[in-house]
């Protein structure tokens, strides 16, 4: 069975929409910032981040990915979203506080993944999003798919 | 059969992310401004518009909805967005030009609706996104469900 | 004496926070799109849109930049944001319908533009903002600035 | 002399824009961020954090906000942005890791204050933006000022 990973992801007082709630659009940006959690920024973008532990100007190191697939990938690649689903089950209050998501990689393929997510409010505990998204990398250049290493489809499932 | 209905949305520079593409969170909110061009602003948010063809400053009116639910809701209504599917097809380039939407009220039910959107590039015509979303209506003070009318009901599926 | 540029931005419903008005971050994507209705997009970025007047799938073209001097630069170049002030002079409501921003170019040097704001309610006539913007441009490869010819700061001061 | 505080803010992957950098408007939510980690989430939005120590589901409690200014104010205030000054020093990159934001209260009026923000790369220690935001506070109800108390004014100069 796939394991199940846990990480908190930090809301910002601008997520709110009119409502006064977490506005259901910004919330994928919210499960995108789980992911990169999960797997690291995606591929062939922003700039190297020093590694855990090595010396940096006003910085001790990020905390790396739970599941490093991205720097596995072939230079070039870029992880494109296929499909996202989203349930809404409960309205998600702003309390300026880190919201919880556990994530499992519920499917993986050649050449794409499928993330599933469970969403949480960190105060109350209710379960407001359910969600899973299918990942899909590409070479930037040839257009074309990029397949998975049978290591990098092991260390997926594990 | 369900009407279908057009849209243009105008995109904006900053909807890009680092790849270039319209972004896939922005696109979702591309396709609540879909939404908002059919059915008109989300109800018990906003101001008033003026009526189309009312004298305005510096405003003849605007186009009115397609399809103006919203307003026929009783006051207090709140329109929440229970589910979203979406499939991205192909990437979306930001050309300085609106995009065409597609839509269509694909189900109804008590409380709810479900709207079908298909999203193609203004200038090459490549059907980029296919998506759907749940809608359910709810009163801001009780947290009932809003049940539509036999009227409204009638209305969105002609 | 500067000529005045008047532009309509399309609001989106996401634009309003958690107090219900066009929210202060956002507004300054909203002048962002009031540059690219008066510039065009800016270079290095986006695809090219239809030229007026020609055949598209679904598009009868876009209405051109009133000022379009972003084309004019050298390939490889750059816009960059080199300086924001902002003055909020009254909350702006969301309507659903676009507000109306006047610019002028308020100055021109070797390698930059400053470029004034003064946004309006569409419907009450309300000034709300008050902005300007200092763009300078930039050699994408080497990093140097991008000289602006006789020709374009003439055109910008027009 | 005022005191400078010194606050992380997370950056998100969709912070970055066609250009590859963090978008100079997005930049202005980063800056709010950080006025939420010095003063906390701004008045009358958002639901009530944890104390910190308190016992919370899943959520052993928040840091609390360095100088927590607007949970002294009177119910029913808000704060709102009066005007905004950035200035763009240098792109900055992202990386996935936290930028590091040092403010100072620089000015205290009646009913409102400025903060003054300097913004770092949080790995090359690269000064990327200077800024200012003028803070004014009202009451929801009536529109009227809300006035600082000399113990608030204290607070926020010491």
């Amino acid at each position: 069975m796939a394991t199940t990973y846990t990480v908190e992801v930090p809301l910002r007082w601008g997520d709110m929409d009119a409502y006064g709630h977490v506005n259901n659009v910004t919330m994928m940006q919210v499960l995108e910032e789980a992911r990169v959690a999960l797997f690291g920024p995606p591929p062939s973008s922003g700039e190297p981040a020093p590694l855990v532990g090595e010396a940096a100007v006003g910085k001790p190191g990020r905390a790396s990915a739970q599941l490093p697939l991205f720097e596995t990938l072939p230079a070039g690649t870029q992880a494109l979203v296929a499909e996202n689903h989203v349930k809404y089950r409960s309205p998600l209050a702003y309390r300026g506080v880190p919201v919880r998501v556990q994530m499992q990689v519920s499917k993986v393929t050649a050449a794409s993944l499928v993330v599933a997510y469970e969403l949480y409010d960190p105060v109350t505990g209710v379960h407001c999003v359910s969600a899973s998204t299918t990942l899909a990398f590409f070479n930037i250049e040839t257009g074309s798919l990029v397949r998975l290493s049978a290591e990098q489809r092991e260390q997926l499932v594990a």
